[in-house]
């Protein structure tokens, strides 16, 4: 083997030209997404008042493997990527584990997270078709940030719808956006009606994804010149996220391994989708076989308890049906510190992917990714956001697991962003005051009983 | 020339093996410290009940060029480091100048700065001689959370005397320093015989970085197996330092440059010092002629309108005496967001060099620098310190002269770290709340004025 350094960075000229599309190596696809109004498979027109053109053609786009980078955009990724591929040194002394622990390590960017790799490619087609302005929504912030930084670039006006009450307790995340000049309106608001209506409803709730996306929609379908564009679970967004994995597979390989088991936290799917997108790849057409698994929240669990059925991805439910592994688009996930993980969906592709046993998922309490972050953060020296703390903690045991078995396996995990943003969550947990939320089996049935009635989708 | 990448990364081996001592070059030497007991020069037994034995011995080394880093420090710098050299090619096109700006970031590691550098050095060190805990103070909080992470590295408890105003004010710092383990006192406190007689005097102070220098070094010498270590100003510090200019120099000579000018902010001297060393060397050696140019807060002006004369380091007035220049320890900088540099003097040997010739200075309103790193994240999408952007803004100047004159000139400057803690400064600024503070004459004066007799002293 190889001698290790603790970061391997690969060169700018070795940022992929091409994204790796899923799809076209999944002999059974994911089931179509479905025009609510006609009840058959959206078309390109159906997804173009919404998505840009280019953007609605990835997204419907099942058959082309590779899709070339743009140069505008490759020329982006140069400043910030390729992200370092890290070797846990310091971790697995700690664990005094014999398992080889690497993980790819995407906060090295202003907006802390994965997120940015999408961000551009979306702001870029965007302005390549001559669009004015965009709109999205964020819950967390890490998505609104990155987005912000990436029209910055790109020069096009962007309004983000932000969920109220990250508004008011994330005041930093909104500076940092509006750094990047991005215009904020805390959701829901008097700019829609589907705001007005809510806020007519209820006037003092503090809003939620859902409802910041169906504002959001609305503001882009409304507004000559503007689309909307959204930064999790839908299939181009696991394309444009293909980057993480590979230049970790590309850089595993100049080191002559390959991972045993690929882990990462799974809300919608960007980052856990975009890092074992080429191992799946390796999966599907029998070249390996390595584990694949999704950590998720235990207070928002679509994929260890959710139902594989058809759904809204907003709660105003106005966007197109998805079939994916879901709580139910009115389940309201519980408080977590997770925010970018607490979503009722998940990506369609690695639903389908999980649905077939390409991927196992576990689900963990958020005290407990905590416990892992500070392990971690004292050991790697790097403060984990707790989205990607989950992952930690799937590592973690991984590695545990080998402590006790022997087995030298390498594992590789995405360590999707810092933590910086999420003092007050690490202060709850320091203080002892943080609680774990489960769903309990009667918040769950709540949540299915919502779920659309579509012709000839299993009970 | 080589084509350039956008971050070029050294690779591990090349991490420095050794750090500069500046002084060995420098022809004038700095004064020495004096004891302020017996008004003579400061000797290692003087040192040592404050600071750790090797410590206080290269404090005073002035003779010995090059000093081999440890491998338990290179080991936990390959953790971070080699910090990336980052050509700023969307600035460059963005103030369409001809001069190719390049700049050293300090900031991708979890303590968001290149004060790690220093502290870790330190927390060895106090290891090495088997202490059992350490105090420090921190105002902004950068080097408590660099010192708190090299603490927990090397298992050594640290106890923090954190500026009240800014334990209030900045809770998540507070949280960063507790995931690793660091212990927070807000400064003044009942703990210390200074902390007692300024509560006394005045219940409701917000404290002062003066008077927690004060309380953790009383701390420190009243504490069996106990120091005191510090972030900035003293001459182990720059020597710690000094891998960010050896990094700097050797990426820029694998790509055929040299810089025109090198340009640092500067608070205590600890980046600036470190960036500019091998380039002072050459200045001293006479192999070459760089400028270099010091940007501080004109709220804090030292080397511009302050004095070149023996003043003590910390308010409490219980440091040995440092001839250097200095706005008097009396002297209470006005508000200013970039904490890091509000310090009334200047690292001794920045302050020889300074009045030697060897460097320039220039100082600039906070409202200009808030401007030039909103300028600098938009394009180059890394949100800077506000520390860090006095150096931004010196280095855009001197490219927009270079578009004036038309000349290449080939800038270097000191990105020492991130601004995700300042987000209340960001917003002060788009919300066109902040103020500039400048000191008048009088109050310059009045600080001038507790400068302590010196035999010998010039006036």
């Amino acid at each position: 083997m190889k001698k290790v350094p603790h970061r391997l960075y690969l060169s700018e000229d070795q940022i992929p030209r091409q994204w790796y599309n899923l799809r076209a190596d999944m002999k059974e696809q994911p089931d179509p997404l479905i025009n609510p109004a006609t009840m058959q498979s959206a078309t390109q027109e159906d997804l173009t008042p919404v998505f840009c053109t280019e953007l609605a053609r990835q997204e419907l786009d099942a058959t082309t493997r590779y899709i070339d980078i743009p140069q505008e955009i490759r020329q982006m990724y140069k400043v910030y990527r390729p992200s370092p591929l890290i070797r846990a040194y310091q971790l697995e002394k700690a664990l005094d584990t014999p398992a080889r622990i690497y993980y790819k390590f995407e906060g090295n960017n202003t907006s802390g997270s994965h997120k940015l790799n999408s961000a551009i490619a979306q702001a870029y087609y965007a302005k390549a078709q001559g669009l004015t302005s965009l709109t999205t929504e964020t819950g967390a912030g890490q998505w609104g940030t990155a987005l912000a930084e990436a029209c910055a670039y790109f020069h096009i006006p962007l309004t983000v719808y932000m969920v109220k009450v990250s508004y008011e307790q994330k005041p930093f995340r909104k500076a940092v956006i509006c750094t990047f000049d991005g215009k904020i309106i805390p959701s829901p608001s008097d700019t829609t009606n589907v705001g007005r209506k809510i806020l007519a409803e209820n006037p003092h709730t503090g809003g939620s994804l859902g409802c910041a996306i169906s504002e959001a929609v609305e503001a882009a379908v409304t507004t000559p010149g503007c689309r909307y564009v959204l930064g999790s679970v839908l299939n181009q967004v696991l394309l444009h996220q293909s980057v993480i994995g590979l230049e970790s597979k590309m850089a595993l390989e100049m080191l002559d391994e390959y991972p045993d088991v690929v882990i990462g936290c799974a809300g919608g799917g960007s980052n856990l989708g975009g890092l074992a997108a080429p191992f799946f790849q390796d999966k599907l057409t029998g070249k390996a076989n390595p584990r694949i698994v999704a950590v998720e929240p235990a207070s928002c669990p679509s994929l260890t308890r959710g139902r594989y059925a058809y759904d809204f991805c907003d709660t105003g439910k106005i966007t197109p049906l998805a079939r994916m592994y879901t709580l139910g688009s009115d389940f309201m996930p519980s408080a977590n510190h997770a925010g970018g993980l607490r979503y009722h969906g998940m990506s369609p592709i690695l639903s389908k992917l999980y649905h077939d046993g390409y991927m196992q998922a576990i689900s963990v309490e958020q005290t407990k990714v905590f416990e892992a972050a500070t392990f971690f953060a004292k050991h790697e020296t790097i403060l984990p956001a707790p989205e990607s703390a989950h992952a930690i903690y799937g590592a973690m045991q991984e590695a545990l697991r080998c402590k006790q078995s022997g087995e030298a396996k390498t594992i590789l995990f995405g360590l999707t962003g810092t933590g910086y943003f999420d003092m007050t969550a690490y202060t709850a947990y320091q203080e002892g005051t943080m609680t774990d939320y489960i769903p309990s089996d009667e918040d769950l049935q709540r949540g299915f009983a919502g779920l659309p009635q579509v012709p000839g989708q299993p009970e």
